[in-house]
C-alpha cells in the first residue's frame, strides 16, 4: 500500500513547462517521471506585453486541463533564450532572434498572475538539466550538453550542477570561437562556432549554393530559395555534391574544435548532443576529438539525446527538483 | 604572548616547492606567509633517473638549509608541466618539452626517501593556487589564470576550487583552438592559442621575420638567428616594423578570442595573467573582449599578476593549505 501511494504521488505530482523559443511559444504539463502529459504550441509573439499575456494564457489553460488529468502542479519552470539570471527570475539579455526580451522579470508576472513558485534559465541550461534528470546525464558528475537547432545552445554540469557563472553567463557553447575571423555571427562577433554549424548557418550555405546553381538534389525540385534548408545540403552531400560536402565538413570541424575546446577547458567525461542535427554531427565530432584533442582527454564519450523534449524536461525539472527539496 | 605565538608558528611552518620546467628545475623553501625563504636552480635533466636523482638531491640540500632557517618543513608541493593526477601524485603524460616525463609515479619516490607528504600538479593548476592563496584570486569564486612563457598553462578555479575534470584534462588553456587549421602545436593539433601566442611561437615568428630579413632593428645588430626572440619582435613593432606589428597582433587576437572562448564557457569575474608576456598582452585581450565578448560577460576584469613565482607559490600553497588542514 506504501509503495502504491508513492506511485500515486509521483504520477500526480508534476510542473508546467514553458519553452521560449525563436518561433515558438510551448507549454506543457510534465509529470514527476518526465512524462508528456500535454503540450500546446502557438507563435511565440513579437512583442513583450503580448508574450507575457500569452504565456499567462497558455499557463491558465493548462492548469485547467491539468486538473481533469489529475495532475497537482507544483510550479512553473521557463526556458528561454537568453542569458538569464535564474535567482532573481531575470532575463538579462537576448539576442534578435527574440525581441524586446532583454532586462525583462519574468518571475514576477507569472507568479503573481499563476500563485505558484516560477524557476527559468535559459534553454541550453535547460537542456543539461533534462540530460541530468531524465537522459544520459543520469547520475554523471561532469557533463556538457549541446543543442544544435536554429542556434547552439548548450550547458555545463560540473560536480552534478549547473555552471552559471559571475554574471550568469557560462555555458555560452554557440559562442565559442573557432576562427580569428570567420562569418559574422547573430551575437555581433565572427567565428563563433553557431555560425558554422547551426541550423540557421547551414541554411545560409544552402542558400548561397543554391543561388550560384551548385545544390542540384535528384528527384527535388526547389523553385523557391525560402525554401532550402539543412535538410537539402544533408541530402546533397549524400548524393556526392562536393560543395555541399564541403560545406558541412567545415561545419562538422568548427563544431568538433568547439567540442575539443570545451574538453580542454572542463574535461567532462560525457558529451551529449541533441536538437535536429545532434545524430548528423556525433561521428564527425568523435573523429575531430581523436584528431585534435589531447591524449588525456581521448576517452571522453559523445552520445546523442534519447530525449523528445529537452528544453520543456529541464524546465520542468526545476520545478520538480527544487519544489520537492524545498530549497532554492 | 598569544598573538606573538601565532606569528612565530606562521614564520616557522613552511613548504619545499619544486617547479619542473622544459628548462629548469628549481626548488624553494616557502614559509607560509608566500615569503621565498631560499631557491635552487639546476637544468632540467633529459632522463627520468637522472631527473628523481636530482630533484631528491635538492630537496635533501634544501631541508638541511631549512632547519638553519628555522622553517619547519610541513611537505613537499611540485609542479610539473603535463597532465597531473594530483589524488594519486602522478604524472600521466607530458609533451615533448619535458622528456621521459608520462605514467610517473613522482609521489611514492619523494615521499619514500625525504619522510615527508607530496602534493602535486601541473604548472598552470599551480598559478592558479598562488593567485588564489597570495595573489589577486583571494577570496575570489571564479577566476581564471592564464600563465604566458615558453608556453600557455593556466588553471580554472570554480566555487574557490580548481577543476580538474573526469581525467585531470581540465584547464589545458593553451590548447585551446582559435582556428579551423592554423600553426602546428606541439600537442599534435593545429590552431591551438599557444602556437600563436606563447613565447615559443614569437620566436618561431621572429625567427622567420631575421630570416627574410624583415626584422630590422635600430641600434641593435642581431647575427645569429639563435639570438631572436620574443622581446626583439616587440621591440621592432614599437619601432613601427609593420611586419613584427602584424605578427604580435595575430597572437594577440589568438589569446584574446581564447579569453573570450574561457568567459563563454565558465564566466570568471576575473583573469588574471602571469609569466612574461602578462602586461604586454593584458590591453590587447581587454580590447578583443570588448569586441567580441557578450554584453553579460562584459564586466570581467583582466589583471597582470603581482607574484613573481606563480609555479612554486603555488605548489607550496598545497602544502601549506591542506597540512594544515588535515585532509586532502
Ligand atoms: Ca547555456
Ligand atoms: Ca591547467
Ligand atoms: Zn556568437
Ligand atoms: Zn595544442
Amino acid at each position: 500500500a506504501f509503495s502504491q501511494d508513492i506511485d500515486h504521488i509521483l504520477e500526480t505530482q508534476s510542473a508546467l513547462a514553458v519553452d521560449l523559443g525563436g518561433t515558438n511559444l510551448r507549454v506543457a504539463i510534465v509529470s514527476m517521471r518526465g512524462k508528456i502529459m500535454k503540450k500546446y504550441c502557438k507563435p511565440n509573439p513579437k512583442t513583450y506585453e503580448s508574450r507575457i499575456q500569452l504565456i499567462l494564457s497558455m499557463c491558465e489553460d493548462a492548469l485547467q486541463d491539468a486538473v481533469r488529468l489529475n495532475c497537482r502542479i507544483l510550479g512553473v519552470g521557463v526556458s528561454t533564450g537568453g542569458r538569464v539570471n535564474p535567482q532573481e527570475g531575470v532575463i538579462l539579455h537576448s539576442t534578435k532572434l527574440i525581441q524586446e526580451w532583454s532586462s525583462v522579470d519574468l518571475r514576477t508576472p507569472l507568479s503573481d498572475t499563476l500563485h505558484l513558485p516560477v524557476w527559468l534559465d535559459n534553454d541550453g541550461n535547460c537542456a543539461a538539466l533534462a540530460e541530468r534528470k531524465f537522459g544520459h546525464g543520469q547520475g554523471v558528475e561532469n557533463f556538457v550538453a549541446i543543442i544544435t537547432g536554429t542556434g547552439i545552445g548548450g550547458g555545463i554540469v560540473h560536480h552534478h550542477e549547473l555552471v552559471h557563472g559571475s554574471t550568469f553567463c557560462a555555458g555560452e557553447l554557440g559562442h565559442i570561437m573557432v576562427s580569428l575571423d570567420g562569418p559574422e555571427c547573430t551575437c555581433g562577433s565572427r567565428g563563433c562556432v553557431e555560425a558554422y554549424a547551426s541550423g540557421v548557418a547551414l541554411q545560409r550555405e544552402a542558400k548561397r549554393l543554391h543561388d550560384e546553381d551548385l545544390l542540384s538534389l535528384e528527384g527535388v525540385e526547389l523553385k523557391k530559395v525560402e525554401a532550402v534548408s539543412a535538410v537539402h545540403l544533408i541530402s546533397a552531400a549524400r548524393q556526392g555534391n562536393t560543395n555541399a560536402q564541403a560545406v558541412l565538413k567545415t561545419a562538422s570541424t568548427a563544431l568538433g574544435v568547439a567540442v575539443v575546446n570545451i574538453l580542454h577547458m572542463m574535461n567532462p567525461s560525457l558529451v551529449i548532443l541533441s536538437g535536429v542535427l545532434a545524430s548528423y554531427y556525433q561521428s564527425p565530432i568523435q573523429d575531430i576529438i581523436s584528431q585534435r584533442a589531447l591524449v588525456s582527454s581521448q576517452s571522453i564519450k559523445v552520445v546523442t539525446s534519447d530525449l523528445e523534449e529537452p528544453a520543456l524536461l529541464g524546465a520542468a525539472s526545476m520545478v520538480l527538483d527544487y519544489s520537492t527539496r524545498r530549497t532554492y
